[in-house]
């Protein structure tokens, strides 16, 4: 991980440096915090910057600085210095690993994109929960004949569980990331570049839109619709619609 | 999974045929929702008909109909039209698997029944979570000596964790079906019959009656009694006892 | 586990008898609970003595007693009944056992204690849930290089997700107790002698004093801090930093 790199090479994979301040005769050595820092890190800075013993840091293009503010440093201004720096991560110091870990359970019927990766002990494409109550008061269960269709550069964590549909198909589309503990249920569709955070609840049926985020421990009940650029609040349960755009928290959510 | 049945021969599994309308020269090869039907799908509808492609239609034999509804179709009407379509399904096109998933783990003392299926990374025997506090302030943990008791016709999901009792057994009585991501801790009794949803939390010692209904993430405090017969709501924290027949909901739960 | 031992000799491991009543010419041969016990079993009780058949009962020293309590038992009088039963099932009838399940996923990174147990498919050092949104609204993806370091005597239940720090180091510290099915994000740094309970969200860069205790289904989001001997209720949805000694509840948390 750790790699000698130019300073001014960083610059390379960030696609826009607005400014470069101090000292351009520097290497870095190893990407840290600002608080780990030493002398030869890479680091990163959203707000106005930190005291730190970084020798570069990706900051904001907004940044007010003083000229002692880099006088024993690199400030490279950015738009965006977190992105940068994952960038910069990406480039020098650790490739990020797409694949599906071998204690992932994928069982028939799932289709899998480009560059998605599955990580331990998730299921994909288990039975859904699907129950009628008999004559007797029992329960007989719907044989689910679906499937899953998980699209490109989908990413899901561990111990994560997505049922395959009943008759149609459960679909995660292109871009959306699904963190840990994470339950999908039967003939859910999620829309592109949505954040499912750890230990959520997807209803069964439930169709969310395109770029939503859904909290941490959040609850949608089944057959619900969340649009897109919705935001689910940590531990809403949703019972109802949700509009575009809208912001919803709460039990029930409002 | 795609076979041709005549469709008069559909009704034998059923039990009941309240009424027939429609062609019975008729074959089908698939089972389908109400939107994804072809010509010689069989479908099935609780409410009033929709449009759809299918052949033939398990409707309620409270449908109101007029004879153009069926001029190109079959309807089988019968009481529960659900019910009746999972009946064909398992009968013709897929038969639920019982069966202990190879990567679900079954620790020492389990006793499992018969027809019970036990999906993928599920742990069923690990040790409950007791501890007392010492004099020094750390935990010292309550050696697990218990064992667990699933019975018949039990289905457990993935992903879901059932602890073993301390000095008696966890039970799981006949018929209760268990989702994905459950926590059921020691000494836990659930009755005959019952839903326990996707990431619900089973305190210790808690007792549910027969029949009963937990939904998703709902969470039972510690030896509280759960009667026959109730509901509790979405993400319901439940910290008192609850009687028979009760609907609860909320936080905390009322 | 069904041993024959003096009843005298079973204060050995309890560290203080208060008094001894009844019988001392007995032996018992298994630790029960009161409700199952049989003549010779061993049991506790941590109120008044209820009725039971057990021969020889680990009781409070400010048991209130008549004669005729202990007329055909035993009675050892502490200050703890349930550690003091705790220490004595150790000692005779039950051995902790400290180990890594051989389907827990231990990545890359990972720093492990004596007397640590991990659980059957807990994964410890998953990547953590990092992205940021790019120029496109896509995310791109945090490459976390950090790890994970469990100190001693810590306890980790089932499938349990621990996350490895981005830059630097999840953390958790001395004798502190998880259970099942809790998410643990990255660069958390949880205290000693915590109780984690079963299917709590602990969010990123979280820090979580000494002799906490975060009762079932909380979530804890991002960046907050919990100070020493705090409670968290069961469901509380945490999203302000928490004093010493505070007890939290609720959604928000209060």
């Amino acid at each position: 991980m750790q790699r000698q790199i130019y300073c001014l090479k960083l610059c390379e994979p960030v696609g826009e440096i607005v400014k470069v301040l101090g000292r351009i005769d520097r290497y870095v050595t190893i990407p840290t915090s600002l608080d780990n820092a030493i002398y030869n890190s890479i680091s990163f800075c959203n707000g106005p910057l930190k005291p730190t013993k970084a020798g570069v840091v990706v900051c904001s293009k907004d940044l007010t600085y003083l000229e002692s503010d880099y006088k024993d440093k690199t400030l490279l201004l950015v738009s965006n210095p977190r992105l940068a720096f994952i960038r910069i991560m990406e480039a020098y110091f650790q490739e990020i690993d797409y694949s599906i870990h071998p204690t992932a359970i994928i069982k028939p019927n799932v289709t899998i994109g480009e560059n998605v990766t599955v990580d331990a002990n998730t299921v994909i494409g288990s039975s859904g929960f699907g129950y009628e109550k008999n004559e007797l008061g029992s329960f007989e269960k719907f044989p689910h004949i679906g499937g899953v269709i998980i699209k490109n550069n989908v990413e899901i964590g561990c111990n994560t569980c997505i049922d395959k549909g009943t008759l149609g198909n459960t679909i995660i589309k292109e871009g959306t990331k699904i963190n840990n503990l994470v339950h999908i249920a039967h003939n859910v569709e999620i829309g592109r570049h949505c954040i499912i955070h750890a230990q959520c609840y997807i209803g069964g049926s439930v169709k969310v839109g395109d770029y939503s985020w859904i909290a941490p421990g959040a609850i949608i009940r089944d057959r619900v619709k969340i649009g897109n650029n919705v935001t689910v609040g940590m531990g809403a349960v949703v019972t109802k619609d949700v509009e575009d755009g809208k912001i919803v928290f709460g039990v029930p959510a409002r």
